[in-house]
């Protein structure tokens, strides 16, 4: 039986993400097929990828853009949408069967929620919708894997650790973290710390924010709440591994003490390629994992204590409401404010926990709720920075 | 809802595997009962299983041994059963669900069969069954999980790992071995090694036939062979890793280019309870694997080429027939030629290949093949080593 094609849209098509995900569409022509493209401001990339795919509908970051990318374009008739609304229109888009949802940052939560309702299946690469939104969305989910499957490796790993366990089996689950690439440095110095080479990660090639996340350890923060939604653990069942190694994306530990891990190279097309083929895997034909050159796997408990952006991430679960929504946010502006160098490396951490520590409402997580917090978080964030300046 | 009480005999109940499936029943006195018990000649330890189990039904290896055994009982009404014909008969007793087999060697093979004709779970311990009857077993099995578990720690490790997966999906089975203790020794003292050394096993705590079939790297090749019937795989997609630090038992590697692992502490608890409590797992309340403090996980790959005892168990899969059982029943007596300083420790491998080199008829493996095998192989084993006295 000929399998039928998938067809897909990818939201976030230029990033890392986005351009991973095309060259499996291009690995399994007869599996997938793109309806749909989203991209920012990279226009020559967006403008290629159109006329290599040939989607019925585009969508970029800003209506001003949509003249810039009509000129690059050969076919004049396709239907191109622009800002967020364009991106939520996509996702919803009757055409696509399945949305890859690869924007980084909070511009991730409305599309996210508007795929879930309009019952597509999601591949969920951007955690921050999942940070601000978990509950709103797993509410609109009819159950992890029918509708919505986590891209970010780690969780794509303990998805499939999972798959087949009742809940009842699990005692903890095990995130693990590279540790960034200031894992060992002498904490003084981080001030000195320049965004080039914050954004050199020592395992994964990624982009210019979650680089930066890695090296605060903020995404494995992020990571954890993310684990805590998708999964609806305690989150005092989700641990932190440091791993150095990058081989080991996440173990599990089950009632009778059996612990299951998942391994793989460290290639960001096999969690996408899994989001796409499941329940199904398909032949990546990447190099294999060779075990033997694996020169001693090791594993460093991260306390919370020690990394003060876990210990923010634990402490945004424990309020709950629109705390993990803040503190993404203001974690995303304290990211641009760093690679803008108008901030030190070590302060980003500290910015957010000062916007946590003045959000004082904390009303339950409400689309409403969270955009309210959106714009006092802005604000806050801003005046922090400016007072430091 | 109360759970039902699973019924369970416990055939080799004085050795290693058997005591410590003692130890899960009276863990879960309201899940497990057992019904009957066997063993070879330890009779005071059985004596003592008797008194505190209260089986109804009980096995010795030789008749002439039933009245040692009544003189140490209480109770004077018990049903004790002998020999071979007494195991077949308590795999198939009436009174039992499931059947612990923890007997070593080639008694293994006929209450094997005997408790899948009968329709009862075995849960199987016993390796030399499945390498001398793979294909008997398999036959007379519902298909693994539904009427046959195993307890080795490695297969039970794949066999959770597989669940749920499809065969498509499945490119290697990667089998982890210690190395025994002469991993690291000079070849040539080989022929010095004493039964003592060679029953001082590395990680786990173990009978005296398998800890020489591990010093030998016998076990593996035996679990090679065990794993290809078990789970229906091509010889050449099963891999032995060496993994001295013994805390993964078995990695999947899938088409994806994924890699599911099953971790643990070397407890044959936790295998032998998974048996028991299959398809749900059981708080055991052992000390939880401790990731951190493991010292660097390492896997070399132990090519056939430098075991000649994996050498050995991939030509005996390559030639099929009965030459699977004629290793094993070579190996056996080689084994207890060793343990009794008849042959050195060098020589027990190479007894193995002297007799399947000599075995030139390998018909199909039915019982009454297997038997005849059997008998030659005896003659055979007993004939090279008198030469080579």
């Amino acid at each position: 039986m000929k399998p039928r094609i998938k067809k897909i849209s990818v939201i976030g098509s230029t990033g890392s993400i986005g351009v991973n995900t095309l060259r499996i569409v291009e690995k399994f022509p007869d599996r997938l097929k793109v309806v749909g493209l989203a991209a920012g401001r990279n226009l020559p990339l967006l403008a290629r990828q159109v006329e290599k795919f040939r989607p019925a509908r585009v969508a970029v970051g800003d209506p001003l853009l949509i003249p810039a990318l009509k000129s690059r374009l050969k076919s004049k008739k396709l239907d191109i949408l622009s800002g967020p609304p364009g991106l939520v229109s996509l996702a919803r888009d009757q055409e696509a069967d399945e949305i890859v949802l690869a924007v980084s940052g909070s511009t991730g939560l409305h599309p996210a929620l508007a795929a879930l309702q309009a019952g597509k299946q999601l591949a969920l690469a951007n955690k921050e919708a999942l940070v601000m939104g978990g509950e709103l969305l797993m509410k609109a989910a009819c159950g992890l894997g029918n509708s919505l499957i986590p891209i970010d490796s780690e969780h794509s790993a303990l998805f499939q650790l999972l798959e087949g366990k009742n809940s009842e089996e699990i005692v903890r689950l095990f995130l693990t973290a590279s540790g960034g690439p200031f894992l060992n440095r002498d904490p003084r110095s981080l001030s000195r710390v320049t965004p080039e080479e914050a954004l050199s990660h020592p395992v994964w090639k990624m982009g210019e924010k979650i680089s930066v996340d890695s090296a605060t350890l903020m995404n494995k923060g992020l990571e954890v709440i993310e684990a805590r939604y998708l999964f609806q653990t305690e989150p005092g069942r989700i641990k932190v591994l440091i791993h150095p190694q990058g081989r080991v994306h996440a173990l599990l530990e089950l009632k009778d003490g059996a612990v299951l891990a998942h391994l793989g190279i460290p290639d960001m097309r096999i969690p996408i390629a899994y989001a796409l083929s499941y329940p199904d895997r398909w032949p990546l034909r990447l190099p294999a994992l060779s075990l033997p050159e694996l020169k001693g796997l090791t594993f460093l408990e991260a306390r919370p204590q020690r990394f003060p952006a876990l210990r923010l991430a634990y402490s945004a679960l424990d309020a709950a409401g629109t705390m993990p929504a803040v503190l993404s946010l203001a974690n995303e502006i304290a990211v641009e404010a760093f690679l803008s160098r108008r901030i030190s490396f070590p302060r980003i951490v500290e910015l957010v926990a000062r916007v946590m520590d003045a959000w004082k409402e904390n009303p339950a997580a409400s689309l409403e709720a969270i955009a309210a917090a959106e714009i006092w978080t802005r604000r806050k964030t801003e005046a922090v920075i400016q007072r430091w300046r």
